[in-house]
């Protein structure tokens, strides 16, 4: 809305690079506004402009909002003597985030410039494993003692609480500041000032380690509908906070990570359009090939029967339509087990029941598909001629049996190992979503061509074969 | 760590039926527990057990917590007096999703136990469409006028502020009830108390519109890093709030529906193990029939080959491999560009420059496969023979040509239409996601063969054709 109206004005003092005029127009938008009119711009170029001209309070303010692409462009740009205080501001959580995604050496140099208090700080977040808890905390948090007043900790809030990630949740430590208590701030605002801590402490508070990792952080956030919780070290020493604004952003990223996966391609880091070419090549080839290299057992296999090829090529017409059916019903049932597996619906202990499940899917729509894939022939057979002759010849039966029960077995198969395999891999410590979609479909493909021939030379010796 | 204490002993109460000592050891638990612990339950029995043998007010607490299948088991089985002080004790928004769940006789029985106040909320709410913002968000928020100080307005919070679903946001109205600022209660706890509201407002907020789509919020709460944002009509009169923890499920239920989407079942709304057995296979067999039906094409497809492959058995050797390798660049692709548009990292705006890297990534990989299909077929004709004779007969060099530029143009085309095909779909107002892997994979496999045997003819003709 107010984009429509704006827009063309800061269109116009870009296009005419009016630093100042800019300069007043954005002074009065939020930080969050700002970035997002920066990520939408397409020019690099502009992209900085806009971005110098911010006052530079604003300017550091806003550099956290922004696209990591972006915030490293900037810091590449930027005049070496304004980093700083865009790193100071930054929060400690965010910090890091942009930190690890910089080359080695880019990191000491910035960590240089930070003030020693908040490199400690940097270092020390950066200390933890990638995808623990630990890096994803901040150490901006309010913590207060079981022995003040209500009062005494409102003032405190006031005089110290302008640095802390969030005011939402204030933490109870003990004198050698170990963890004691959590409690929301609205039970301070809602108490009367002259209790003490202790009289409306619970002892009840829900605590994360700091080497946890990042997903099991997501689950806990979804059930205890927290906006943060405290990190502790296994003993109990409160370390710091994590917010649930940066769950969001893991929850995101390990969805992209997933269905990537389920795609065949490996996880990439980088949005689609910034990934260097060579790089997209990478990402996809590999897999591309380790499946290519697999689905070569399908000639070998088809090599094995092609005496019968030779001698009923109807057979041949139909092995496309029996192997994607195997392959399409096994992704189905390994997307589903995937996902189930990513939000904890099942276990590996249901694995019987799944197994079971799976087998009684199988079978139902194994006969829908064998049931239709009949009707298709007979009807072919009995409307559709090729040059003159009805189009599967006298033995024409044999074939629509054949492929109607290769059909029910293919499915049945697919099904099976397309929710077997990602338990399988799971039990094996690996990550269920590599049992991807094309990666079943191969599988399936090599034994299913065996299904089919196998049951084409039982139904049709003597007659076709 | 609690549960490898206390969980033999839960389990010996559990087993005895001992609903008091159930009662005293649970009495201390944070209702979050207790809900994961009947969730963790397996036998339904039990699990009601447990839940009966709750005092009151915290059964009623911790209703809100529970999954919703565990949350509509209990409203069918629990004593019908002891409903209402459940569902009054539910934040509006989580009823809401409740009431959504349910058949539309039991939703009006169970308005009916509602107290009036709360049955006009939850009219109100259940009177947006399913997805809009309107169905997430809960009207217990605390709004305060710009004319008041601050300490009249923390007393006022302190008073009021219990019903609240969060205090980390406070809203200034005007006179009307239209919204003119949000604050953080933050800057209330860090402002001088004689200072008036209107001295600490920015007149900046964001708000969400309450016919707005789920979708739009997610983007909304992720650049923003709030933990509540208001709710308005399109006048600008304030409605209610939304708060981050139903953005996270918001979230997780959208992935789910991409996932499933890009696996080509149709959308679950409960999960694997709770879905009947019919609904299993109605869910995944209207993609399987609708995919096989395509796939049909491909013997059709064949059956225009049919003198071609009598005469050169060879060729049908190949024939799984081809299409296969087009249908996986295919899904890669399409996985890559669904994600990338969900993600908005990507708009239909981008498609020129998506078009032409996907070519030229559909030439490379072509360019890959076709190599070690080269290689493959060279290596078996020289140390592989069949029945004593080379495997791929004195034309093996044909014969190893038509496979690799079949690869190429095949790999050339799958990537393009798994790029293009989820942006058409965009273009055409449905959803990309439907573009599933499968969907590519048949659509590659029809006009994959059609490529392939074209090439054979043009490369065989007057030599094996």
């Amino acid at each position: 809305m107010k984009e429509n109206i704006i827009q063309p004005m800061i269109g116009l003092f870009v296009a005419e690079r009016n630093a100042s005029s800019l300069n007043e127009l954005l002074s009065s938008w939020p930080p969050a506004e700002i970035a997002e009119l920066i990520d939408e711009t397409e020019d690099k170029e502009e992209r900085l402009f806009i971005y110098e001209s911010l006052s530079h309070d604003i300017a550091a303010h806003t550099f956290e909002y922004l696209e990591l692409q972006y915030q490293k462009e900037i810091l590449e740009e930027l005049p070496y003597d304004r980093i700083p205080e865009i790193l100071n501001e930054m929060s400690a959580d965010d910090r890091t985030g942009l930190l690890e995604e910089l080359p080695p050496h880019t990191v000491s140099q910035l960590l240089a410039v930070l003030s020693p208090q908040e490199r400690t700080i940097a270092l020390a977040l950066l200390g933890h494993p990638e995808n623990s808890v630990g890096r994803l905390m901040t150490p901006d948090y309010t913590a207060v003692h079981a022995d003040w007043t209500i009062q005494q900790t409102l003032d405190y809030i006031r005089m110290h609480g302008s640095n802390s990630e969030t005011l939402n949740v204030i933490y109870v430590i003990d004198e050698k500041g170990y963890l004691i208590d959590d409690i929301r701030v609205r039970e301070f605002l809602l108490a009367d000032p002259s209790l003490k801590v202790e009289d409306i402490m619970d002892h009840k508070y829900q605590s994360l380690m700091v080497d946890d990792d990042q997903e099991e952080v997501v689950a806990k956030f979804k059930n205890l509908n927290r906006v943060a919780l405290p990190v502790t070290d296994k003993d109990g020493y409160l370390l710091g906070i994590v917010t649930v604004d940066d769950v969001l952003e893991v929850v995101e990223e390990e969805n992209t990570e997933d269905i990537q996966k389920l795609g065949a391609v490996e996880v990439f880091d980088e949005p689609y359009m910034n990934i260097s070419f060579a790089l997209l090549i990478r990402k996809r080839a590999g897999w591309l090939v380790i499946l290519f290299v697999g689905e070569m057992f399908t000639a070998t296999a088809m090599g094995f029967f092609e005496d019968e090829i030779a001698k009923a090529v109807v057979l041949a017409l139909f092995v496309p339509l029996i192997i994607s059916s195997g392959g399409n019903t096994g992704s189905q049932a390994a997307t589903l087990i995937i996902r189930a597996l990513a939000l904890g619906e099942i276990t590996l202990r249901d694995w019987w029941k799944i197994m079971r499940r799976e087998i009684l899917a199988g079978l139902a729509l194994g006969t829908i598909l064998g049931f239709i894939g009949f009707c298709r022939i007979a009807f072919w057979h009995k409307f559709v001629p090729m040059d003159g002759k009805p189009a599967y010849g006298e033995h024409w039966l044999l074939v629509a049996l054949t492929v109607s029960i290769s059909l029910v077995g293919v499915v049945l198969w697919g099904t099976l190992s397309g929710s077997m395999l990602p338990l399988v891999l799971k039990k094996c410590k690996l990550d269920p979503a590599t049992s991807s979609a094309p990666f079943v479909a191969t599988l399936v493909d090599v034994t299913g061509l065996i299904i089919y021939f196998t049951i084409a030379m039982l139904i049709m010796r003597g007659t076709l074969l």
